[in-house]
């Protein structure tokens, strides 16, 4: 059994970390010669959208899966003629448009922000009329960690807004005034058994999630998560693992976006679940029983961006294990993180914390 | 950071997985260009005993350790020359001799069965007649997985035994009658800092280990096998991960045999324990802080020995995490392993009876 995974990230490293153990291998395609995931597994060397070396990728794996969420979905059509690919291509590109992804969700009964499709200027005016101030307008395509996204607070930050995004499909979302942001991860087996983890709460700096806190043990929340995301995974027949991001707000859950893969916000699960979601991704791949989703003890996960600090410090911090992506350091760059899973809430707030402070001296 | 691992059998590959999410690279060394190792990390195919191999394989790394405890002493010391050698070339040394181990728990005041040299028959007879009946006849060296030994019950067994092994220095042991067999695996790291996993119970099948059940829960015994590791780890100055296998015998523990690396018994300890025993070899390696060594709940590992069962069967015992080596199966070799994790011992055992069943039913 060998998995192709396109886009050889993080992502795509800790997949094939997690899939070895089970004697799966991994053949990973990515534009960049050196991508980490190419650190631990074979690595193809290509073109995104290079339909031939893409068929000739595809036919040296048993099932394809994406580390990247951005692969062109003329390109995963094109893959999927000949290998399967999971999640499907259908799924990947509705999760690749933040319009059709919000229509989704409305399919499904899953509460969304006010938006509107803006095409224009005069598309903003009429968005902003609608769905009120303040919010944000967003690219619908390629938008991550932040990016594409400006703020709207005042009726004369209109026009700098639309200058600095014009040009491709745009959405507006009214800002949601949220108490907090949780997420939640499931998979969902080829045999359509679904296993859901624990909410995870999240905490973003500049754009980019900082910390994850888990489990958020909130059963009302938790059950209200639960059956949108078995919604979508059972209406999609999808395979694999999917991340919802939600706000919580006047005590209820509004879907912010997914992702059509594994989560930075479910990297806690390789120490704090009892079964990782990179593990879980790959058994739905395989076609193999779905692993317990429950919490282990309680887990904090720091990002490390821009820079690792010393891997003897981190360690330093008793419980705390690391993970560096071995990736040259950049500003705004996720390069690592570490976990903490503790025996209380407050032991991990006490790790966290000065995890999060290696964090911001190396990092920023 | 770049270790080097002599051996690449199924613990240098699971020492690097633990390894790889620290940023650590490997570089295995291993006569068989197939050997498992070489399928996680780089492999360089050399004879243990090749010394200008041996020497370029040290120069391309930072450290080395072993994953096949009988890479000859002299090949080990002229690598320590160029690059250290952890644990030490002496402790790797003693640990491959039955009778030098012997002498060394006697140091330490560990308690261990009583035996004799053997170099002769008429040897053998005095030995028998000091040390009593029943007992085992061993080679000193290159003994495992119970290969190498000969059981004495009566008199006349003597020269057969002796017929079956000799050639080779040998080692007379009295039989020791044990209640079960436990044993300790323990780590020291570069800085003196020593970590100390719960007693696990092991159970033997033809001289094979078949089944690790861990934490062992007996404070007296648990505080007299701390004792005796670690004497030997500050005796020693030992760097690394050393595993000690006692019989519990008369109320106390009586010292078996010693393993200068990460032993089969600590396997559960991926899953299991806070810290892997392989993870924590590794920082002691890198002169990194060890990690927590305590027990997560109950765990029990199974050896399949001989062939691997479906994967999808091992992973429908919920709880059950898969380790398979991707080695060709073979009567008595050791081709993969489970472990499952239980919230309570009774819960563990039950998922363990399933688990042997399928190793039974797929290698014997």
């Amino acid at each position: 059994m060998r998995i192709g995974v396109l886009g050889a990230g993080q992502l795509g490293r800790m997949l094939a970390l997690a899939g070895r153990p089970l004697g799966i291998e991994f053949l990973m395609y990515d534009p960049s010669a050196d991508a980490t995931g190419g650190r631990v597994a074979p690595l193809v060397v290509g073109a995104f959208d290079d339909r031939r070396a893409l068929d000739r990728f595809a036919r040296r794996v048993d099932v394809v899966t994406v580390d990247w969420e951005n692969v062109p979905a003329t390109s995963l059509r094109a893959i999927a003629r000949s290998v399967s690919v999971r999640p499907s291509p259908r799924a990947l590109a509705l999760a690749q448009d933040r319009l059709a992804e919000k229509r989704l969700f409305a399919r499904f009964g899953i509460p969304t922000a006010p938006h509107a499709q803006v095409n224009s200027l005069t598309g903003l005016r009429r968005a902003v009329a609608r769905v009120g101030l303040p919010g944000v307008l967003k690219t619908r395509r390629l938008g991550y960690d932040g990016k594409g996204q400006a703020w709207l607070r005042r009726p004369r930050d209109l026009e700098a807004a639309y200058a600095a995004l014009a040009g491709q499909p745009l959405i507006y979302e009214a800002q949601v005034r949220f108490k907090r942001e949780l997420s939640l991860i499931a998979v969902r087996g080829a045999d359509g058994d679904v296993a859901c983890y624990p909410l995870a709460e999240n905490r973003h700096a500049n754009g980019i999630l900082r910390v994850t806190r888990a489990p958020h043990l909130d059963r009302a929340r938790q059950a209200e998560a639960e059956r949108h995301l078995r919604a979508l995974l059972e209406g999609l027949r999808y395979v694999g693992v999917l991340a919802v991001e939600f706000f919580e707000a006047d005590g209820r859950l509004v879907a912010n976006e997914m992702a059509a893969r594994v989560h930075n916000s479910g990297h806690w699960t390789i120490e704090g679940a009892e079964t990782s979601q990179f593990e879980n991704h790959v058994r739905a791949l395989a076609e193999l029983p779905l692993g317990r989703a429950e919490a282990r003890g309680h887990s904090a996960m720091v990002n490390f961006i821009g820079g690792m600090p010393a891997a003897a410090d981190v360690l330093a911090v008793s419980g705390a294990h690391l993970h560096d992506y071995e990736k040259a350091p950049r500003p705004a760059r996720k390069v690592g993180h570490a976990t903490h899973v503790g025996a209380s809430a407050s032991a991990r707030d006490r790790a966290a914390s000065r995890l999060l402070s290696l964090a911001r001296a190396a990092g920023g």
